[in-house]
Formats: C-alpha cells, structure tokens, sequence
C-alpha cells in the first residue's frame, strides 16, 4: 500500500495541507472536530507523520530502532548490549525504547521510529500486541523488521527466536528422569506466544512420559516481572497441595526466586520437599541460595544474531539485493544446579 | 571556541573541500598521509564532522543521547528506564550507547551524537576517563549536557550525583555502632570519583570513631563488575587476616555477593564471624541468602532527574532563556538487612 500524503488527507476532506499538519501537531488552533477527522483518515490511509517517502531518501540514517518491553530485566539487557555492540561495530547508533508491555505505545514507538527515518527496526513484541498493523506498515514502508523472542509468526520478516516448547520439554523430562511426578507448573500470561509455548512443552513431557495432566497444578503468573508473584503463587501451590506436589517448572527465574524465598522461609527443604527448575539462566540463578537450574537461552546471542540479520537486510536494501527473510532459533541448554 | 568547517581545514591544508570531506569519511581513494593531516588538524580544531551550525538548526531533532559505561547493570537498566519513561513522556527518543569503560569510545561516541544533531546529551563517565575535552566539545557547540554519578566536578554544566562519602561514612558508622571493630574494604577502581569518595567516607568513618585505619585492610577490586572478584577477594582476605576482621564495607553489591557465595560456602557465619554492608541496592540483595544490607542510590531518581534537568536545558535553549547549571545530590538510605 503506497503511503498516504498530506495532500492526500487534505484532498479527500476538503481542507488545507497546513490545517491537516497543525490537526496532526495537535495545535491549539485547529478545533477538536477536524483533529478527529484527520486522525481517523491518517490512520486509514497509513499515513506515517513526516515525509519519509520511499525512495527518495539518498542516504541511511546510521541508526537502528529496537522496541522491547522492558529494560530492567537481564534478558533485555543484554540483548540491547548485543545489539549496542554490534551496531557500534558499523558506527550504528541504537535508538532504545520501551513499550512497557503497552500494545499503544508499541505502535506509537513504530510511527515514531519511522517518522525518525531510521535504517531498520527490531522488536520484541509486548505481551499485550495482538494485533500486528504496526508491523505491516514496517513492511510496507521497506524498512528492514526482524523480530525477535516475542514475535508474530504470521508477519513476513526474519524471526529470531529460541524452541520455548522443546526447552521446557527437556525441563521437565529432565524432573520426570530425576523421579519426581507432580510438578507444577508457574505459567505466564495467556497471550505471548513463549508462554503458551512452555506450558505445551511441560504439558508434552509429563503426557509423553504417562504422567497424568493436572490443570490444577498449573498457576497463572500474568505479572512475570514481578519475583513477589512467585512467592505468592509458592504461598499458594503449599496451602492448596501441601505435600501432593514435589516439583515446579517456572516460566522465568524471577518465579523461581521468589518461590526460593517462600521455601527458605518456611523451612521447606530444596529439593528434598520441592524441586524447581526456572527459564532464561539470568545471572542471579547461580548466586541464589540454593542455587536454581535453569534454561539459559543465550541472550547475547539472540541479539548479536538478531542486529547481524537486521544489518544484513539493511545492507541488502541499499544495495537493491533481493532480501531472503530468516527463521532462526538459538539453541537453549539446560543448567542443572542445587535446586533440582 | 568557535567549531571549525570543512573549508577551514581545506584552506589551511590547500587541498579542496572534496577531499577533506572523504579523508575524513575514510575514503579509499585519499592517501593515508592526506588522510593523517586532514584528521590531525580536524582534531586541532574542534571539528565536528556534518554541518552542525549553530543558530542554523530550524528544529529540535527530539532526540537525546545518553553514553552509560555498561547496560548489564542493575542501576545502569533501571536508569535508563528512568530517562526513557521522561523522553517517552516529551514525545523524545533516546539514543543509548555504552561505553564499556573505553575512554576512546567514549570520545566517538560524543562524536557521533554531535554529528547527529541531538538535542542534548547525558553522560555517566567511564572508569577510564581522565580527560574531559570531549565534554568541553558539547558545551562549546551550546548542546545542552548532563552528567550523572560518574562526572568531571571540573566541567561546567549541571551534575546529578549522590553524596557518596557521607553514604559510606553512614554505613561503616552504623557497623561501628553495632560493635564492629576491625572492618575491611573492597573498593573500587583508583580514577573514578564516587569509588574514591566511597574510600574516603570509609576511612573517615574509622579515625572519627577513634578506630585504626589498617591500609591491609582494604582491597582493590578493579574489575568491579564481577562477582567473582568479590569471591577471590573474601578468599584473599580470609587467608592474610582469618579471625582478625569482623566486616567488610563494599564499594558495590556484586562484590559482596560474590563475598556471600565465598562464605556460605565455607560455612563462615554472617553476620556472627563476618558482616556485610554493600552498596547501591541492587535488587539481588534483598532476595540472596542472607540478605545484604545495602546503599540505595535510587538510580530511577537519579534518571528521572538527570533528564528532567536536561529537558529544561534544551527548553531554555529554544527559548533563548539563559540555563542556570544545577548540581543537584540525591539522597541516598541505609537499608539494613540479615548480613549485618
């Protein structure tokens, strides 16, 4: 779809292209009614604010957007230092910018980046986004997207991602091979797909190996940020099935950790009583006391890769080389430490 | 000082603009020497590459850099959180780049921000400067700049820090108060401010309470980010001084992490054989076991603040309004827990 103008908006309502750039600017002097009216249309047309018109720009902009959700999380963070790195490496700038899981602001972010005119654009996904239009218009625009750890399968761009299904499959295999059989399970929110994604593989490794499917050992976590969500969820999992449960499989470690806290305060013995295993290795696992098995899922790595395709895509645009989009999954690897 | 152009340098070389313009982008069909004396005299004149005018830019380019020395870092993520949710708010997008305590790196990057035309600049120094003409490069080009935690006192322009000495003098009296007599240091790196002020604070604690300042007792952690440093130093120290010390001060959390790690695992008792008190609160030292008692610096302050105060610089700026440098000191609190 080709991008909408000024004088596009102006035409089909019939007022001037300055009224329609000072209704976009929210300037005072154009009244509410006309602002609506231009928003409503800007948005139907996929107009992006600013004229980034494809193809008449003579020069890359030397910077890169990347959207995650958030910064203070040790994943992100050192994704972003990957991501810093490498785009230092060819005098790339990185514009950062969180979405704090706000779907609104995500797409706000992407009309900003592109309005920037940057060279190319990562993200992960905020929990909350389903609806991927933003997206679209990345594409649409021609503007280099690669996706990574929280994606949107059906988008046509490279992905970066790790097996989220086959690493909690090894998890649990892992806890069934160790002779524990009722595990829990402390699941994320219902919509990312990496959650959905690790509640199938914890579900898959207890069916595959005839342990029976207990929904009731399943807890949802929808503020996986939160290490007080695990305390509370471990609080709970000890009151509704006190010894009848001998394992957990956390989606994230800050789960895990809070549960630790729970257990070390109650006395209940790791592992002896209850086992844990977590996901995504952060660096508190192997400080904690006892420490956590968990999944690690090379961080570093996913954003090296993830700035290295983007690079590539740019520099495939630039030179007029037809862009073959990439799937790519970063190996996981369990680490068995004291909690399991 | 006023910044130097392309003709300049081409005046003064003899040679034609066309051929500064490459040498200095690297172009391979300029000599190395012409390259050499194109950027030796670039270099002597405070040039910086783009036609960054003074008074000749007709907008904000919403935009702020920020050079931090490392991402992986709770205060640095929880910072920058901080200046992206303010940036966020004023329709800004912040330009992140890290430093990695290289000085030279630091140097381009300035470089690169001023190149960009950004509206204004945050720095926390790397451990490795020294030198502060780079910083003096952006006020000279009337870019407004803030620094915060690690700053250059010399430079002339608004500074958010904390009051690290009386922070360390605080914490080491409160371990006085509680009977401890003979109290180590890991300190940090010997360039940077706040770990020689946390030094400071350290031994003026000691000689205010009539206690031996003992220099055996101190030991430098250069590599202050990692946690084995604190490990291997807890080792050191309990090999040179046994049952002859009874707490250790720490110049920041991961150190007294790894001192932890080092002590479960030899079964020495905190806080009855040894006590602990680290700094700047790091969200792991109130779920490590034991807990550490800690400094909180209040690094979501100390970002919010910094690019507050930044804002109303590049406001005054547009406006014409003369900008009053601030130097502006966050509190800082005790936050005692089980290791002390």
């Amino acid at each position: 779809m080709k991008p909408a103008t000024l004088k596009d908006i102006a035409k089909q309502l019939g007022i001037s292209i300055t009224t329609v750039s000072k209704a976009l600017k929210n300037y005072p002097d154009v009244s509410e009614k006309t602002k609506f009216k231009v928003r409503t249309l800007a948005e139907q047309l996929n107009y992006v604010p600013n004229s980034f018109a494809i193809g008449l720009r003579k020069q890359e902009s030397k910077t890169i957007g990347v959207i995650i959700p958030t910064m203070v999380h040790y994943f992100f963070s050192t994704v972003i230092d990957a991501i810093l790195k490498e785009a230092e490496s060819r005098n790339y700038m990185g514009i950062i910018m969180q979405s704090n899981e706000d779907y609104e602001l995500e797409k706000k972010q992407v009309d900003l980046l592109l309005n920037k005119g940057v060279d190319g654009i990562l993200i992960s996904l905020s929990n909350k986004t389903r609806d991927f239009k933003h997206l679209q218009k990345i594409i649409d625009y021609h503007v280099p997207l690669v996706l990574f750890d929280k994606i949107a399968k059906v988008m046509d761009c490279s992905k970066i991602v790790i097996d989220d299904r086959k690493a909690a499959y090894d998890a649990v295999t892992y806890l069934i091979n160790k002779g524990y059989r009722r595990i829990a399970h402390f699941r994320g929110d219902l919509n990312p797909q990496n959650s959905i994604d690790r509640f199938l593989g914890y579900k898959k490794a207890l069916l595959d190996h005839n342990i029976e499917f207990d929904p009731k050992l399943v807890y949802l976590c929808d503020n996986n940020s939160d290490f007080t969500d695990g305390y509370n969820s471990a609080a709970k999992l000890m009151h509704d099935h006190g010894d009848n449960v001998d394992a957990i499989f956390t989606v994230n470690d800050l789960l895990a950790i809070g549960a630790i806290n729970y257990f070390n305060e109650k006395q209940i013995k790791i592992p002896d009583q209850i086992a844990l295993i977590g996901f995504s290795n952060w660096f508190m696992a192997s400080v904690i006391s006892p420490s956590l098995s968990s999944i690690d899922q090379h961080a570093y790595k996913m954003g090296e890769t993830s700035a290295k395709i983007l690079f590539n895509e740019i520099d495939c645009k630039f030179k007029g080389i037809p862009v073959k989009h990439e799937k790519i999954t970063i190996d996981t690897e369990l680490i068995i430490r004291d909690s399991c």
